[in-house]
């Protein structure tokens, strides 16, 4: 059976790949249940794909370019960055379970995407641009930035007895964009 | 075969589990390698335990435990307890893992475990007390100061590419210990 429009199929499958994967981990996702899910065989999966593995890498790496091309990095303003961060992990937790699950099973075999290496040699230098412009304080290294920044955008995503006895969305944000300030204000 | 000590016994499952969770996770973990790792067969693991997700929650909890035990809060020198915390995690990759897998694989089922709450209950009310007295700045309130503290201690534990950019450990632990230092001094 050809494929009436293959690049909207492949879109299907990495949309079907992004719910079983963010819901079962790479080891624990079963190929037919995203064949089934996008309304193809299995078969196809592999045709399109190759394997299991280079399905999920399809799929994050999808996800890191659209979440990478959506939020950019604002350095004049890194506490609303922070903001636009934390509320695309809220609307988005599948993303966040993906990214979890490729750190656990995926973390340290193999150099990390380009696009990612890129994306955060990126960031570091308009965080180093705004120093010396001195709109962002020069205590902290433009790599502890970038990881400050990020760290406390996602720190309400693992849920935990502390981050669960705070379920108020708006304060969980001021939380984020008051720590972020308080950190980089000249 | 009797077993000659039991407690002895119950502590090495206990650590064969914690080893077999850290890696495989909990749909992942296969029982009969932590019955090998731990040198008994596989029956006394159901013996001791029941079944896996037993023996899961009972390794998940000494894990938790032995942490909060060996890791008090210092009110007064919160950076410097962010500091601890992040020598642990650094030290003791594999109980970052297995509470990561438990985020994933268990989150949101069934309430926490109540040594977990009332933890964090401790937590809030010192850091409460240490606001009263001037100790520890009151820009957040307590329950945001304490997700902010273990969420920084924990930043470097997340492998990525913003995170590998560090490899110097005493920088790292640095970017945690300013951080905490610079959100809550007074």
């Amino acid at each position: 059976m050809a494929v009436r429009d293959p690049e909207a199929k492949r879109q299907q499958l990495l949309d079907a790949g992004l719910a079983e994967f963010a819901a079962y981990g790479i080891a624990g996702a079963r190929i037919d249940r995203i064949a089934k899910l996008a309304g193809c065989s299995a078969g196809l999966v592999y045709t399109y794909f190759g394997s299991k593995d280079e399905l999920f890498e399809a799929v994050f790496e999808a996800i890191l370019r659209r979440t990478l091309a959506g939020i950019p990095i604002t350095p004049d303003d890194l506490p609303g960055y922070a903001g636009r961060l934390f509320d695309s992990h809220e609307t988005h937790p599948e993303v966040v379970r993906l990214i979890t699950w490729h750190q656990l099973e995926r973390a340290g075999s193999g150099p990390p995407l380009r696009a990612v290496t890129e994306a955060a040699r990126a960031k570091v230098d308009a965080i180093n641009a705004a120093q010396r412009d001195g709109i962002v304080s020069d205590r902290f290294r433009p790599a502890q930035i970038v990881a400050l920044v990020l760290s406390l955008s996602a720190m309400w995503s693992s849920p935990g007895p502390e981050t669960c006895a705070v379920t108020d969305r708006a304060f969980r944000r001021a939380t984020v964009v008051e720590a972020v300030r308080r950190l980089v204000e000249p």
